[in-house]
């Protein structure tokens, strides 16, 4: 599946939340950034992420902000 | 200012493209991966936005989707 | 790929039109819903987006509001 | 009320899950696709959403990614 | 209708912006502050907005950051 | 640090619920509206938010939706 999306950021699971119903995923990006996503319990499930894991962080354009010092 | 996206991450513009009313700039972040935000053109002008500035890619969790191959 | 967003609705595309920046792509999902993304013009180009190609439309769930009469 | 959404698909509700502040909805649109959206519990309660009621997803079109295979 | 965002704040249309695809519409909100949407240019014409009409700026509470100085 | 969202309102944190991983934070601003962001868990640590603080809402105008009657 190829995704609109223009931010596709290539990682790995380094750690997963799973609260009631929204799991918080982190994964170590590029560089060694850490990226956190907020998904459903169900795609944790669905996707099977587990620590290790390789993983994308996907971003639509449209909701990355931009700061400056 | 401190802001509660979980994402922010260190860059420099690579590139700003202007529409009627909307922009599109790229950042280079670490590790060299590039991000593109789709902002207003007010927010270009109003950061004073220009290749080679740094600046930082903010993407709240919730925002970030999680893909596997 | 397999990505965590909840809803992917398998469609067809119906109408492509692109602005300065930012592009309008309208699926026609089952049931005969038209859905319409608001994506950059450079991800139309780059999934080479066209009137009759099948194509989903993804939404992530804490991306849906509900509403009741 | 008229939204500027211009994504509004008329449904049912078949499965609403409540977290400790995150609840999942699930719609039946159209068709038969599920769409899955994420409200606060708050939004539950306010608008009573129970099982069987006709409801609408609500989506932005700038929420909207498109992919294709 | 009733819709499942918990941010609905009552204002009026004090500019409009059509750009090639995208408008940009200013409402003026209680105590006088300007909150800026981003929306299709059908959206305007299909909501007929204009300065000096009544309108309510509407935000999911998952598209809201909290910041702090 | 200054962000790109256009819309930045001032105000007070009136409320704050922590749930499993997603708290929701409820402002006070301008005018006397409230405002409610669901933030993760993490960010309300991270910034220390307690009811009292001065906290600002921040809104991408891509996040605003608009609404007539």
């Amino acid at each position: 599946m190829k995704i609109s999306a223009r931010n596709v950021l290539e990682g790995k699971v380094v750690k997963v939340t799973k609260g009631a119903t929204t799991a918080h995923v982190v994964l170590e990006v590029a560089g060694g950034a850490k990226v956190t996503a907020s998904i459903t319990n169900e795609a944790v499930d669905d996707l099977g992420l587990k620590v290790g894991d390789a993983a994308k962080a996907v971003v639509k354009a449209s909701d990355v902000l931009v700061a400056i010092d």
